[in-house]
């Protein structure tokens, strides 16, 4: 049942640059507060932000032979994005096939397994989210799949759907409500700055949200 | 049952900076070794060293209403401490909580769940000790309290309690003990350094304080 | 039963450093994939790369006596390995114990419990790999044994083993195999460099590694 | 965007049934080893052995809202299953919900996330697959969704598949391959058989399955 | 600081006895939705459930030297509780304490950590609520103290709470609060079983807590 | 570096079984309180108590390969001990293997990673020592090794240690010392047996230990 998806749709690209200016936090919230992905999926270097087209794969524990396969599938500005059938933190990444992967313009990698060779990694500005920083290698010796459906990290991912990334974690939004949510996402940042300027003044949260009364009516006392 | 308690009692100022300059490794040996937060918590930046007053919230999970309710509580100098009353790593701060609490002088936030919006916490020098960084949002519908007494991450601390907070995690000095604790802290550093000048110079911690003896007499064998 | 073995045996000196230089993941796949410590052993900061001979320390959980005792064993360019009897992760290791290391030549601590005083630590550029970072104090009560066989986060140490730690983790080479490893981390070393420039060039690593083949005869199919 | 589908597709009764007696390990198998839920999600009492249709439900942390929406939803023959919205242990389900879905003909419950009064869910032979018991109460505060796409424990699962539980853990089949799996998992069953009386027999897996060339290909070595 | 405290006071034996009756989850629920320990305790073996008077200790990790102390203290119906000073899954337990304990009387063990002997104690019917069984043996060397406030597996317990604790795991009620909460706990029960008859019957819950209303007012839509 | 070892020593079968029924806590203690393996090791039912000569698998995470070919290496009384590479819960243990080892003899599997059908084999009494209950299947492409030295769950083991395993957990004992700790283990027992009857007579430990002078001294405060 192992089998490479070649030709997968995507997103336009202005709509990916403008959810990765959005960034995780408000590109979640604009899409309902769904699409993130666990919590133990942690950036190996602070300050990256990202965004791209999600080639999946979906993987053996402990074997990265379809890394190497999804590379070739690869167009500029995707992001790599590995479930392995069953939890494995084994690196089945590293500077070698980073160096693959940026050749064809990949933004970089979101692994529910681990990594390595992360000060390459670093220097290199190959960013990766992953749930374990670990050199344990890996072989090539059983078939997965490239470009299907898979669940990474508790989050439903298909082929081409947008990946988010950055040092809030890593959220997914479906392809064909990119530009939906591009908007929503942009529209909650303006609100959002107005709030900001009026906190930084020092007006309350319970005024600017009208709080005071539901908070009375449900009992909240103040002694 | 939900309140907010509006008077705190807290220690004197001097004390708590006092505290923050001790740190927190040096503040629990001084107190007899109580008092530390469980190794979950984490900073979100490195080398912040606060100390302040805690103005506590015990908050259901997925629920950062009271957050709203006790900024409003704050007073210059103070720390945000939030409890969920059952384990939860949902998103509960971020950057707009952050400026409404650092436009009345928080000095930061401990919280035994979830915070977002690191970059820009960490761009706005706002210290948090967190269990889990992450994106998901929380909703404003269910009461909690504000300045009552509670146990996060598994010490108890009450409203105007003194947190001390650095890289090595978080510290609780009681309120009434504060004065007391500064000067054993006090005295112990100097002890430190006093020690740290003999070790540094190549003298044997077994010599300095006296351990041959004892190890010989539980019957430690050189081979 | 506890005990310390005061003379053991090191590898070589320009081994270990060439040990260290190869670094962690190109050491453990160069010795066949084995000798990793667990991937919860993480560095206290970014960017440490180091080698040396294993002193070992087999300690109670709480208890950091057999530190002081492991410290006066040291010789320039060893590094301390700790493995608590069981699961522990109080901090065992300060800053004062780490300037008598410092004194005594010691090159860095790997320790499966916790670390203290991490800002000093850092400003000392005295590297820690450890499983937490956790201000809780040790008692000194109850004996141990230094320079014996562990198990430290998983991997068998014997006192003289090699081990190497950077940003990827902490890996072990038994001592009598020190010079054949790092013929062979060398050795595969110039094959990754002609490959990561074959990479970059791009060229695919299906082709480089002739693993097309082996794809197709497994039943990989492209759609 | 809360909603509830009222109206959703399920298997023939009859092939529930016989995936049922086939059991988790058997189904996972017979459909390429996909959709098992984590390990975590363990049985509050051994010997039970369920299928069912999926009535789905998306809830926040601590609340336990749509559970009760859910229920009116049932038919018999039906499984609950809950996956909240972000990580959480709270005891959404006790005895009383369980008599409410049990007087609807619900076989059982899979939630990744707490349950409570095992011992009368025992009692009344009321099977659930949860990730921790825990009697945490929750409120009824927010809404979520019923029969609506949920990843459980990180299985992607529709209203209307066909749950699988048993000791060995829970596993999910899309209701349209629901006939092939059956069969697949009926012939799996029969080899079995056959080999079992074999390997009983005393003769070896490595001769039943002819496993010696390869491994002599590979250069596995007997010394 | 190491003390014992020899006078105590406990709640009268019938409201103990009565919290009892009600159970974890009952009497989690009457006072608040307060009290519980975390989901880790668990108990060593199916079908116990008691309440008692604490006798709590606080011990070093790996030092179980104070349950020889506590046990000194124990009256009849009381129940032991212990918290390490730091996270510890050690056996401080084992079928020879428990002979002493309940020689005084002694209903149970409630440990934020390790038992063993658990074959031995459910032979014996004494029941254990833990976060681990693991045969790990302890010293005798290190001070604690008995009858001082401590925090056990995240909940706030003083010498003389009552405590209850069933295969839903484990709950404090504050000494002087036990009468309040009982009573609240029986008035619960009653409304419970009149909702569990009719729940029985086939009404819905929905139309039982009124709940159809406010879930259309919050826009719950059925498709 | 794949290889078998066909020939290994074992201890002498009357040892074997002594130890058996001394259990892992008696022998734990008996050897210098050494040798249990991590606590995540839990036995798929209760009651069962066992010992046997280990026949030692390192494999790869999700191949149970060397399970086939380790069980051609049984003797009777032997036990599996499986240690995976990198950290796996994958099933790699179900009925067939069973039946194949009880052919030969096989007393129990001990292994740090999951296992399947747990129904079958309660029903077969073949006992399972493991981190994990998980249906998920492994494949059989990779090569590990057969009775070579292994760390398994944190212990380490040599092929023909003797291994115990019951309800407390798994201990090992290395091969040459089982005649010695067997004597030291019975001698245990006889010395806990007088204390025992002594302790349920009614006298306090603090007396039979005589460990109320050492108390005094350190300062316990009686109040």
């Amino acid at each position: 049942m192992a089998k490479v998806i070649t030709q997968i749709e995507r997103a336009d690209a202005a709509l990916i640059d403008g959810l990765a200016a959005a960034g995780v936090a408000t590109v979640h919230e604009a899409q309902g507060r769904i699409g993130l992905l666990a919590s133990r999926m942690r950036p190996i270097y602070a300050g990256a932000r990202i965004a791209g087209s999600a080639v999946t794969i979906s993987a053996p524990p402990g074997d990265n032979w379809m890394i190497h396969v999804a590379i070739e599938q690869l167009h500029a500005g995707d992001i790599l994005v590995l479930a392995p059938t069953s939890p494995c933190e084994d690196g089945f990444f590293g500077d070698l096939l980073a160096t693959a992967a940026m050749a064809r313009g990949c933004r970089g990698l979101v692994i529910d397994a681990g990594v390595r060779d992360v000060r390459d990694l670093t220097q290199m500005a190959f960013p990766v989210w992953s749930r374990a920083v670990f050199a344990q290698g890996t072989v090539k010796a059983t078939l997965g799949s490239v470009n299907v459906p898979i669940v990474c990290a508790g989050a439903a991912i298909d082929p081409g759907d947008v990946i988010i990334a950055d040092d809030d974690g890593v959220c997914v939004v479906k392809r064909v409500d990119a530009a939906g949510i591009l908007q929503k996402a942009q529209e909650r940042e303006a609100v959002e700055e107005a709030k900001r300027k009026r906190l930084a003044a020092g007006e309350h949260s319970l005024d600017i949200f009208d709080l005071r009364t539901r908070l009375a009516e449900l009992g909240l006392r103040y002694e």
